[in-house]
């Protein structure tokens, strides 16, 4: 064979052990702190959360054992999944850089968050757990987590923002027929939801109203346990299974990226892919520049480096981050994984530190999704809204290598599908 | 790690020829014929198609190299793909069987059609063509040759009928992403188009009509080629590819097939399968039992063995196969890949000869999609319309084990996934 175009490993290399990047940072990670006034938030972070991922959360070890059981539910998932090198794409580019793609669009729903879904579910389950709730905005999160909970056999409780709720039928049919209840938040299923329903029948809800519900049933219930997608330290930890394979799969091809790029809403996605590479940087003097593609609808990278709250409603405890502030609004796009407010607190004090680039592209998405298509026709593997971000940014730094003659190894994360998002490339691109 | 739940492959392992059943055969495979009036269609084969795949066609070599840049987009389009055991399944079940399923399911179209779609593009490109036609009715097939024209380097134009063609509104964007050029058929592209258009300007379309158009297209332009997604020796020999794989993975399952089941249409998939194991029945006593699961609505297999016409229009020459004729009606359902008159040459001599059996299903699909979604809920991978009868067909006899208490491998074939199908799921199941 010529060039190796794609590096798959066999189940036997799934990682055994995630990377915890935090004793490795230059300086302490921020502790989340709780607000000056009001109930203390951290004091009952362990009636809220999953005692194992809590542990991990604040866990000061650099390498966390994946148990076996979850070893074999990541297999279970079609882990590991392979690395392509985008020869089709560089020769369209005409480009001297290397372009190597990480296939998270494998996902048995859709995206990279089976990846931690998985994890939560099963520690929840060997708590003792029967259910697990959450909140879901776009529905990525909500799928993933409805697949967890089927796989470990749990029940699961979705409370899912009414406005998106309404137009995305087909994803919650999936998410039915994975076995979980689907309401439309705010619902008449809780306390909070009964009295904003009673004011506005049609009410369309919001992210921190469906976080309030998702908390306050499995708050109520002694048998239930709330589950978070991303920005916290182990959603970003179970994450890291995307880079430790890419790592191997970078042995094998006999290559080490100089450039890493992936698209960031909360970081989950970003932070997974990077964060084995970050720890080279850290502790080996190895140089990668590491990118974060955004939108400007939520650019979170270039808001405050501040104490904020992960929510709108202001339930959490307060985070160090880069953040745009909690009660902002944000326009919608199709890249919907991308408009949250704030950064996970590993990423912010990375970027920080100088070791994080970040680039936001316009609201329209028109330039995101022509760069897109372009991957489409020479890959042809269908990227989702949000990994068109990370795709638009790799070719534009392999662009720039056209033009400096530069031969660098660019690596970038698509982090899901899009078969159930055509309409919206259909719409940005104005097909017919 | 406990019993192993996933056995993939490497690059390495893709198989570097596929295998041709046709020499191992029992009986000689009646050769296509001439109907008694008309133009000769089979001394005008060498203009209609591919000159390699022709040659294929009729090959008496038990094994055919695969090109090593043909490997190369093998691997470029994923393979190898995993094969699962359905540990999960065989628990909720309660049946002493095991269950082993491969996932073609990864592919970057969404079905098995690539297999052969590559395969035939890279040799229309090798022969000088620049263009690739076919029709398409359900669109898996336009779409994975699309996939195939782009991955090449070949122009692609799709004749689609159109009653399909103006409802799978997602599918035909897809296939525009990836640089096809989509017609609704008839179209005013091709005389026959223009005659029955003149007539009906909204006439529906069949999919002999688009056969036609496809051909009339090729035929009259030197630098374009049709191609076929099913049925032909060549297409079914390209599809082995998946047997081979699943052969091998077997080996390191350290197991072995007592029970192979797919779903068929026309054949490819379910050929593709099982194949290579059919090909150790015959030459090597192993004993399996073949099962291929159709819908009523077109339950060729149980119709008459005999020379008739592979398309409605009678455009081809007579093929010996089990047919309900060329010119049957057949209700529409979700599974519209299996609406096809008649089965391949190969797969209908193995069928004659008693190698092959075969079960129907209702033509409401309520009780098919009921089991599919039994294996959504325990496996999570969500299986296009008809894969649910290959996974149908695998529960009713993992359910028969239950009861005779033998502990069978059962080996069966998820010939794509399902994201682009949930509507129909939600209507067949009546999900809100």
């Amino acid at each position: 064979m010529g060039d190796r175009i794609q590096v798959n490993l066999t189940t036997d290399d799934i990682p055994k052990q995630w990377y915890n990047i935090i004793p490795d940072l230059p300086e302490p990670l921020p502790p989340p702190k709780d607000p000056e006034e009001g109930e203390s938030r951290i004091k009952n972070l362990p009636n809220l959360m999953i005692g194992e991922c809590l542990n991990q959360e604040f866990s000061k070890e650099n390498w966390i054992d994946i148990p076996e059981e979850l070893v074999q539910l990541y297999a279970h998932a079609g882990r590991p999944r392979p690395l392509f090198r985008a020869t089709n794409l560089e020769k369209k580019l005409d480009t001297p850089a290397k372009l190597y793609y990480k296939s998270e669009f494998f996902s048995p729903t859709g995206s990279h968050k089976v990846n931690t879904a998985i994890a939560q579910c099963y520690y929840a389950k060997k708590q003792g757990f029967k259910r697990v709730t959450t909140e879901t905005g776009a529905g990525q999160w909500g799928t993933a987590l409805s697949y967890g909970a089927s796989l470990a056999g749990l029940e699961c409780t979705i409370y899912w923002v009414r406005a998106v709720y309404e137009w995305k039928q087909d994803r919650r049919t999936f998410m039915e027929l994975l076995g979980a209840e689907v309401n439309a938040s705010p619902s008449p299923k809780t306390d909070f939801g009964r009295k904003l329903l009673e004011k506005d029948k049609k009410h369309p809800g919001s992210l921190g109203i469906a976080i309030s519900e998702g908390l306050e049933d499995s708050s109520k219930s002694p048998d239930a346990v709330y589950c978070l997608g991303s920005v916290l330290n182990h959603v970003l930890m179970h994450q890291t299974i995307i880079g430790l394979e890419t790592k191997h799969q970078f042995e094998i091809f006999d290559d080490y990226p100089d450039i890493m790029i992936s698209c960031l809403g909360g970081g989950s996605n970003f932070g997974g892919f990077v964060l084995p590479f970050v720890g080279d940087v850290l502790t080996k003097g190895k140089k990668i520049k590491f990118i974060a593609a955004q939108s400007k609808v939520a650019p979170n990278l270039q808001g405050e480096y501040k104490y904020d709250f992960a929510d709108y409603a202001e339930i959490t405890p307060l985070l160090k981050m880069y953040t745009l502030g909690h009660k902002i609004d944000m326009a919608p796009i199709r890249g919907d994984g991308l408009r949250y407010h704030g950064c996970s607190p590993i990423i912010s004090l990375l970027r920080n530190l100088g070791y994080i680039d970040t680039i936001a592209y316009e609201r329209d998405e028109k330039y995101v999704f022509e760069k897109s298509k372009l991957f489409i026709n020479t890959e042809g593997w269908l990227p989702a809204p949000e990994s068109a971000y990370s795709i638009c940014c790799a070719i534009e730094e392999a662009l720039k290598c056209k033009e400096s003659g530069e031969k660098k190894t660019i690596a970038f994360n698509v982090s899901g599908h899009g078969f159930m998002d055509i309409p919206g490339y259909r719409e940005v691109l104005e097909m017919k």
